[in-house]
């Protein structure tokens, strides 16, 4: 079983997984494999991936079939296991817990040629629904301190199976990834009574430098301490912590502008590979332990999309240092992708 | 000038920087390029650098000529400039700071086919002198408040120019990756009155499970939470806060410890491109604002050298989530890299 193993100076938890555990001979002879056999992700080839969680099936029909639209499976290679108990233990001044938590695929599309910017509206809205759904139903999970939900496009952003999907991560801890923004929000809060997020959006509407695109209900900009080079953000434009709760309406709304900047970020930069990052309210336990009652943090939280392009070879500062730096400011970045003509058609 | 930008929600700092400022077509032509002209890192291509701020000339010479064994200068291309004033200023939410500081670069051989774990003891402890001799110079000014010394080694981990060499960075503000252990180990001095370093090193030792080498006086072992397959961490036995304190005869040893798992590194995975980072601690202005006075935190930091291979493509977790998976557990990269038979030669 893999562990969760907290490191007291970097104050972070790590996965150290046991599955495929990798030897000094896997890193040195590793290649980039052609996939030789049919994609498990194509039509027919369901029976190669364990069962489906979540499915949209527009005709209808059976389970672990063709015919779905979107498809959602526990990974095959989970890197968290669903079974079993977290039994949260020290040994002298370290942290450990059960690596239990869910590990899980969004097929974004039957097709194995397209991709998100080429989607329509209509079918980036159904894949929307399928993160929604799945955060709905993790959610009763009490072991489960936050669920990400992210997708790694192209080679260079860490994508492995070329086939269009997102991963959920539904996980027992608050990774220090989202841990930190929700404490600089609470804080500001409890300073304010404000949402810094909010705050953000606002001036960066009224500022307009680094604005790509507002349409009054949704901000799309990139962020003022960018750390890479055209990373971007999409905000809704009032206060909103909790993707889940969008409506089938608003997630169409969404998909709308999402397809935008997927669009003119592939035209700038000429279909980079990149990573999306969805962050939402963690799921707050009302009753610690007791399944099935969770409420959200409405006052703190404002959910957000983040889009980072892997553009640049990785220069090193940032790897050896931790420490950002980025050569296109985003005032810079913001003005390529706000002025780029798109051509009318999808 | 460069501008470092706080982030407020991810609460980090930022570096935009305006040197080379890069446009989408860069990203997009962005190939390897060939070093056609002369390293400027060798004997005879002085005058193509910035001139020496620090040089070891075993038998003399003058600065900017040939006969130097290691060679400090600053970087050509700095992302951050020595001359000026910070002007702290905030911008609605955001704040903003000249981007100030100081960015060098240690040529550590002259010879452009050689690397670390090939030079001989004596040649490794004179890079840890000139690492020394530039911490205590820079210290000096009340404007910086860390200073960084890594080493990028290998394409895959950041290098650009192949001539072995380490860069320094001092920067007016303490990056989030050494503030967070910083802080960490405050709290845990101020709990518990004994430095957590001490704490972990002990334990290590005593457990040995991750221990690849233990003289008595260094222990080199794997972390219990590394983020990277193969992560090594090299820290004094006895409590230590500086490595600008360190005697000639101190660095002579640690030259040997780090030779010993630079061999071991190359041998188990085959010459592997890594990242080398000193942590030290922090200068502290006694009188802020007034240069030349500092003092370093005696109980509460504990010096390290941390070396990361770069092993595996990017799997796409750490970029998207910022969620460190990693596939090979500490214990069995310990195994390997403890057990393996070095030959006698260097």
């Amino acid at each position: 079983m893999s562990q969760l193993r907290w490191d007291p100076l970097k104050m972070i938890w790590v996965v150290i997984a046991d599955q495929n555990s990798r030897r000094p001979s896997d890193f040195i002879l590793e290649r980039q494999e052609p996939l030789t056999s049919a994609c498990p992700f194509c039509y027919g080839q369901e029976e190669k991936t364990p069962g489906e969680v979540f499915a949209i099936r527009p005709e209808g029909g059976r389970p672990n079939r063709p015919g779905w639209q979107v498809r959602v499976i526990p990974n095959k290679y989970p890197l968290l296991r669903i079974e079993g108990q977290l039994e949260k233990r020290g040994e002298g001044v370290y942290d450990i817990m059960n690596g239990i938590g869910a590990h899980e695929v969004i097929i974004e599309t039957p097709d194995h040629l397209r991709s998100m910017p080429s989607f329509s509206v209509e079918e980036l809205a159904q894949v929307l629904r399928a993160y929604r759904a799945r955060l709905i139903d993790l959610r009763q999970d009490a072991r489960f301190r936050h669920i990400i939900i992210f997708k790694n496009e192209g080679l260079a952003a860490g994508a492995t199976i070329p086939h269009a999907h997102s991963q959920l991560l539904a996980l027992p801890v608050l990774p220090a990834h989202f841990q930190v923004p929700l404490s600089a929000s609470k804080d500001y809060f409890q300073r304010k009574e404000r949402c810094l997020m909010c705050d953000i959006v606002a001036q960066e509407a009224a500022d307009g430098r680094r604005v790509i695109r507002d349409d009054g209900e949704y901000l799309v900009f990139t962020p003022f301490a960018s750390r890479f080079p055209f990373e971007v953000m999409i905000a809704p434009r009032r206060h909103h912590h909790d993707f889940a709760l969008l409506n089938d309406q608003d997630l169409l709304r969404l998909a709308e502008v999402l397809k935008d900047i997927l669009r003119r970020q592939r035209s700038v930069l000429r279909d980079p590979a990149y990573n999306f990052i969805l962050h939402t309210a963690p799921p707050v336990h009302s009753r610690p332990g007791k399944p099935g009652q969770w409420a959200s943090l409405p006052y703190d939280y404002h959910w957000r999309i983040e889009l980072v392009p892997r553009l640049a070879k990785p220069g090193g500062y940032e790897w050896g240092t931790g420490f950002h730096i980025n050569p296109t400011a985003p005032e810079e970045a913001a003005h390529f992708l706000r002025e780029i003509d798109l051509p009318a058609a999808g």
